[in-house]
């Protein structure tokens, strides 16, 4: 029997925080693409467009005028997902037919008054006042709903219908799916080796160094061993902590300098304004009493669709949408020929 | 406090089969859409192209030549995501870095020989041919493999890269982690009520109608209660029956009309060849001793991306991947409103 090579036989790997499984079958990366080829980016952003309601001064949906913002800029989503009053369904007559009360707030929150910077175009201060206003708003949300995600959908082929950077909040009174299982393999795993899953996870990872992206002081960014999307990373602080709220100041400028080296990395890998969806994940906030959470640790996922260029996408279709996750390249080689190098990020044209 | 409506205040519902939960905000319809527009399916496609491997006589990847075939076509795919003999990657060092072995086979299926008809072009006859090649494949592969997934992604938008009309069929030695999910519900719905939690869940949407879309002698149609994609749909026989090669011939014939039926309906909705992944559930296969399996219920489950029009899609991004799936419009509102209305099959220009 042949020697097993991660990179030529296929096999699976399992990913302990979600409870899921990934295909890697890297020789497939081999295959022609004679499929869909995504548009390239092609339009000017301006920077400021006075009909653009993410920009300063422009008026929005419901007919509030921006203020002429020179940070962030936090406002309520004017078609949200969650608000803070709907009526509960009442009891079901049926265990197959189950309806629950869902209840919450969504915001967007705008990064910067210009239209033409991403993250990665941003001065470190800049972003670091991005990580301080993620820290505030999970505050200030947390105090009345147990889960406040923070998530940015990058790009038009991640469904964003704003080139003004931007990212959303929603905060809900129930624990969302995902949520719920990073809550119970974190507590399984803080319960049988008395410590945090992702701060051992972490660790490994650095004296591995196979999958490692970046590092720093406080730092940690790594194509995780499940990873499911082509590019994917997880960014990860290396003490023990639990919720953005609890980051040091000295953490805070660590990462956004690490935030901003990770995503242009990413815009040179195809040479585009990377899109992607990202997230943070942090402890379970509100009154639940007695829980301390010790068995979190905080964390942001980063999930970009490009596969092979900037124009030709890993498609999560058919088989992955029936059976499972599957990836035609292995995490190792992502980091050994994937985002390691060049240094610019790339400017909307 | 207001009274409860599922089409005016969000709220969550489970799916008792994939145990996962879903947002549903349909007031969010209401809101304008901005972003990316799909691009409209211009190209002719041609009855035969010689040079498109999927086609009769024509050369593949391999350099076989395809035979002169007048029904179905079943061959290996040349790019397989799943081989029948990689190695095993050896046991684990640590309970965080986990891979085992995954051996399997990859097949495409034509359904017929000509590259511009879909399958809601097919006569009844050459679909019902279409379902005894599934029903074979499953029992072939069956054999050596204990899950069979069959497949369809339909159009460029779902991925698929070749417009002949083809599903794909991949068989593992392992169960992948959404059949783990549906056998271990299925299971534990079964020994808690003493019968198939599909099987009851049929009769109720039976007796409800509100979701029910197309019914026959032995098949049912319905947006289930728990849908995530805005037009999904879930395929069930009306008996009980566990696997594709039980159906009886007269259940494959009413299959094979209630099929066209219901892509008759999909492609008239938005006035366009409609894109869906699709594929078929139906128990383990293999050698498991002892186990009957009654607890499963045969389905196919279609999962179509289309939102408002042929060109404006639902972006499963950011939320969706961080938190919970959510969606913009009730089961309820898509019965009533939505995949009503038998016309004519959309052609490929
Ligand atoms: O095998 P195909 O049709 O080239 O590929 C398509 O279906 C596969 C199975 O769902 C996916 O893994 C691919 O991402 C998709 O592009
Ligand atoms: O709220 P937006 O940016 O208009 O919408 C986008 O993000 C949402 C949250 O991930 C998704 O539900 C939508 O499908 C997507 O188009």
């Amino acid at each position: 029997a042949a020697t097993f090579r991660a990179s030529e036989h296929q096999h699976i790997r399992y990913n302990p925080l979600q409870d899921e499984w990934v295909l890697v079958s890297a020789h497939r990366m081999k295959r022609p693409w004679q499929g869909q080829v995504e548009p390239q980016l092609l339009k000017t952003v301006p920077r400021h467009d006075p009909l653009n309601p993410l920009c300063p001064g422009a008026t929005r949906a419901n007919g509030e005028v921006n203020p002429h913002y020179d940070g962030t800029f936090l406002f309520d989503n004017d078609f949200p997902a969650l608000q803070p009053d709907a009526p509960d369904p009442g009891p079901s007559d049926h265990p197959l037919f189950r309806a629950e009360a869902a209840r919450g707030v969504c915001k967007v929150m705008c990064f910067h008054p210009w239209s033409d910077v991403t993250l990665p175009l941003m001065s470190v201060p800049e972003i670091r006042a991005v990580i301080d206003a993620w820290a505030s708003v999970t505050e200030d949300l947390g105090a009345q709903y147990p889960w406040v995600q923070i998530f940015e959908n990058k790009g038009a082929m991640m469904g964003c219908s704003n080139p003004h950077p931007h990212c959303q909040v929603w905060a809900s009174s129930f624990l969302p799916d995902i949520a719920q299982r990073e809550e119970r393999s974190q507590q399984s795993y803080h319960s049988q080796h008395g410590e945090p899953l992702l701060l051992e996870y972490g660790r490994q990872e650095l004296l591995k160094k196979e999958r490692l992206v970046l590092s720093s002081e406080h730092w940690l960014v790594l194509v995780p061993f499940w990873a499911v999307w082509p590019f994917q990373t997880l960014l990860l602080p290396r003490r023990h902590v639990r919720r953005l709220p609890e980051l040091t100041p000295a953490e805070r400028d660590d990462l956004a300098s690490i935030m901003k080296k990770l995503l242009t990395k990413y815009d040179n890998l195809f040479e585009t304004s990377f899109p992607y969806s990202m997230g943070w994940h942090g402890a379970p906030m509100g009154l639940k009493t007695g829980a301390t959470y010790d068995h979190w640790q905080l964390h942001a996922h980063y999930y970009p669709p490009l596969l092979r260029s900037a124009t030709v996408r890993k498609f999560m279709v058919g088989y992955e949408m029936l059976a499972q996750a599957q990836r035609d390249l292995t995490p190792e080689q992502v980091r050994a020929q994937g985002i390691l190098g060049l240094h610019r990020p790339f400017h909307l044209i």
